[in-house]
């Protein structure tokens, strides 16, 4: 029995087998051979198991994920195929006589160097294909299998290094009941991916991959962060109780679906959620969501080759309005850039990405994308309760320039006789701490506030959030950044408008308490988190919160805070 | 004529001829080839033609930059006369019948790529080697002439999309006249370089490189940061006649020297200098530097194949603390990492080096080298008036952690029978948000602040300030920094201890007059900016600009304050 500790992203406990999601070890030897026609036979069953396969997995994947995440095993099963790849392999075979791991190697590096020094980002994405079917072919020439989490068909849980948002788009979620991985942290895709799929999770462990081989029994404790490898049998029955405790504890939140939420001494806040597309309202409606405090518009535009049309977006943002019947959204426009690419737009490579030339300052450049998006919206407000919502605003001259692309687009609609909602409020997200700092000037203009903890927090302290060497300066609850969020507030207050947070942050026990006492009027989180965050306001004392509010402000330290935290609430 | 607008980036007038270092174009046709001993030849001309000029640049460069300096070029003959590279050049023009440029370019590609997936700083940078010269002999084989810096031997601007380090360190002093680049602001490189070289310099022009040729006569006005292409006579003239006054502006500067930095209303301040290497200190004596306000010791540890010992650091020290003979010297602990890199040390590649593992982070981690380094800096104590800071702090918890390791070594070196003195100041440096915004809890534990501009700005706007696309948003004079300048000048002034300033804003016209008012007590600069700043601050009244800085304070956007700065200093 092996134990490793990590951090908590996902609440929940699951108990089931490993399944690894790692790259297996391909090395070969190069040899020379003696029987030129054998192994050109070898290669060619290769070939063919790789084909069988990768169509078992389209099929798989048409069923469960759509025709549209299919697409790319179509196209690899197109390279599979295709002569100019297998015939110089082939050659190389006969007159070079070297095996063909090595013939099938150096010519698919030579194809996938060639295309990825093309000036085009369609051929470069040629280049992963490549690599991605040589390594299938690879694999079963060496006899190894890949692992394909596509075909998971028993519960497991999934170990891996870090998981991206397309092993998430591939993971079958009847199947998987948990994830653990190496790296990341609360904010990482992994663990927001988690929570969004209500999926027990430990991320940042260090040494998951290491420590856990494939079927081994693992338990995940994404409520404490803890994850157990072959445990003892007592462990397990444990565990399971655990586990019941806290499906009770969900049930019992479950009752507070329909309320609302006030403190103990009768002060209402709102709680609603971040979203990625309309098909996460369901979630939203089944938490008791009060309203949607942040749309990423951002998936509209990713997993396909050119941007949405006007009336796509449209549709997306109607979808959303309608479904909220009438209860506020708040719809952030296209945060792009930085971590996040779309390989259409074809975007420099920058040293560094998260200070760089992303969302709001992509948007007043690439004004024909910023505009198409703002039409849509606008042309969308008249179904719901429509917030407008400018991503990393830095100065007032931005925004100013931002309002007034709006202003333009909604005078041309007008005139063209679109009928608009009286009133769209138009706010900014908090996210860069110059704003942060001079948000009682920004107060005057803007109609409300939203602040996103993430990227403050990695800003305010200098330190990326994605990058575990300086992951433990990702301090939420540090005097600094709580100062900041008093100060975004006391100048939204002041102006007589609201500040919300839309940061992982707002969902977070510890943090709770303090943002309550410093007045935050809105609290958008993970749909999932709602109710819980729900019926700890409910137990809380605002006045109380404000006190313990103005002492953690004066603390040196995150540990000092949290102590203070956990004094209070207890 | 033609005109350029770019950033002011070193003060003053250079009038000369244009010396392009732009990298040519190197394209070629493959062909096939008849004769293949007429083509072997002509490659081994080639090859001999390079080699005569790299001999004659080693040369030059032995007796311009040293013998350190001209190592590279005898690194770069080794490569021409390797077998190793030329035989299977020669073979395949033989064999294959191509050109000599392709046999070229594809056998040195291959070693290239070779060397580069060595898992070896050492073979990587070979790599480099192979690429410099294959594009020496390229050169040659096309009749094409690379710019050769060293080998200036008249008058000459140098034009350039931007110059690195290693371009600058060949640049041959008593020739180059100015500089104007297509990229970067006041706080690149090359704008710190040409101001220490005190030669006049325009970056940032966008187009310099496409619109003058060599040869041109180009006036660059680095007080305006204009550029001027075959100017007429009369511009010429009218130039010559603004250098005339601006040499009698620095005459007249010349005088304050020895005198010490008092504003008209009696408040003194003290004007100090950033230094690189002991060499600088003649710079900062020449311009009455009240002392060395930043010492910055990275370069001790850069451009050599290991770390420098606890002696060769005790001797730089002794060094600068001898030569400033009792006034203060401020240094700063390595602040490694991020864009500056240490091949020996083999740090991992970050997706945002900014955001990264570097500075005290990497010392906290990475003991032995801060130790090392902080044994010499104590032993070196007694020689001066040394001060102590941190690079990077952004918690209290990393001073602490920090202060102790340096208390560890006192005490050693105490036991050991060192003697040290009595009181040595240690401070940290305030270039992350979260540190200025906290600025009064660290002010009870250190004894000193100096202000980061550089750094700080970036961080709290969110722009990485050596990215084009962003850098209209490295705004020095933001009312957001100017409040985050207040907070820690402010706190170290409750606790009685003093707040300096060593970026490049403590220099800044526009920002001194506010920095005054604010209560900056030290201004570190280059030392060539040091004679117009006091000239500036003997000029000004204390108590006006601390009314300036309170209105300013309260501004919205950037553009007020420059406006409100100017009015209040014309």
């Amino acid at each position: 029995m092996t134990f490793l500790q990590g951090i908590a992203a996902s609440n929940g406990i699951a108990i089931a087998k490993a399944y690894r999601l790692v790259e297996p070890d391909l090395a070969f030897d190069q040899k020379t051979i003696e029987n030129v026609s054998v192994e050109v036979e070898r290669y060619r069953q290769a070939i063919e198991k790789a084909k069988a396969e990768l169509e078992t997995i389209r099929d798989r994947a048409k069923v469960d994920l759509g025709p549209d995440k299919a697409a790319i095993f179509e196209a690899h099963l197109l390279v599979l195929s295709d002569p100019e790849l297998n015939t110089p392999i082939e050659d190389k075979i006969k007159t070079e006589k070297v095996n063909a791991e090595a013939a099938l190697k150096e010519t698919a590096d030579m194809f996938v160097m060639m295309f990825e020094q093309m000036d085009n980002e369609y051929m470069r994405e040629r280049a992963a294909d490549i690599r991605d079917v040589t390594k299938r072919v690879l694999a079963h020439l060496l006899g190894i299998q890949l692992p394909n989490p596509s075909m998971i068909a028993e519960e497991v849980i999934i170990v891996a290094e870090d998981l991206t948002p397309s092993d998430t788009a591939q993971l079958n979620r009847q199947f998987v009941k948990g994830f653990t991985t190496n790296i990341g942290g609360r904010t990482s895709h992994s663990a927001i991916m988690a929570r969004s799929l209500e999926i027990p999770a430990v991320v940042g462990t260090k040494t998951a991959v290491e420590e856990i081989d494939n079927g081994d029994l693992v338990i995940v404790d994404g409520l404490k962060g803890e994850v157990h490898i072959n445990p003892t049998p007592e462990l397990v029955e444990q565990y399971r109780q655990v586990h019941h405790d806290y499906e009770n504890q969900k049930a019992e939140w479950a009752k507070l679906v329909n309320e609302s939420t006030v403190s103990s001494d009768g002060h209402h806040v709102e709680l609603a959620a971040n979203i990625g597309t309309p098909n996460d309202l369901k979630g939203v409606v089944a938490n008791g969501g009060e309203g949607v405090g942040l749309y990423r518009t951002e998936f509209l535009y990713m997993g396909r080759d050119q941007l949405p049309t006007e009336e796509e977006q449209f549709e997306a943002y109607k979808a959303v309005l309608v479904g909220m019947a009438g209860k506020p959204v708040v719809v952030r426009t296209l945060d792009i850039g930085g971590d996040k690419e779309l390989p259409y737009l074809d975007l420099p490579k920058e040293m560094n990405p998260f200070l760089g030339f992303r969302a709001i300052r992509l948007c007043l450049e690439e004004q024909d994308i910023f505009r198409t998006q703002l039409r849509a919206l606008l042309r969308a407000s008249t179904f719901g309760n429509l917030k407008i919502m400018f991503p990393m605003i830095a100065t007032l001259d931005e925004f100013r320039a931002a309002k007034a692309v709006l202003e333009e687009e909604k005078q041309k609609l007008v005139s063209e006789g679109q009928k608009l909602a009286d009133k769209i409020e138009l706010g900014i997200m908090v996210e860069i701490p110059s704003t942060a700092i001079l948000a009682d000037q920004f107060a005057k203009e803007v109609d409300f506030f939203s602040i996103g903890t993430n990227d403050l927090i990695q800003y305010t302290m200098a330190a990326d959030r994605m990058n575990q060497r300086v992951s433990y300066l990702y301090q939420p609850y540090s005097p600094s950044i709580l100062r900041l969020v008093k100060m975004v507030i006391d100048a939204a207050h002041a102006e007589g408008k609201w500040a919300g947070m839309c940061g992982e942050m707002a969902g977070d026990e510890t943090a709770i308490p303090v943002l309550l006492g410093l007045g935050l009027d809105e609290f958008s989180m993970s749909a999932t988190s709602i109710l819980k965050a729900r019926s700890l306001i409910k137990n809380l004392n605002k006045s109380d919160m404000e006190k313990l509010a103005n002492e953690v402000l004066n603390m040196q330290t995150t540990s000092q805070v949290v102590d203070a935290v956990n004094a209070a609430i207890k």
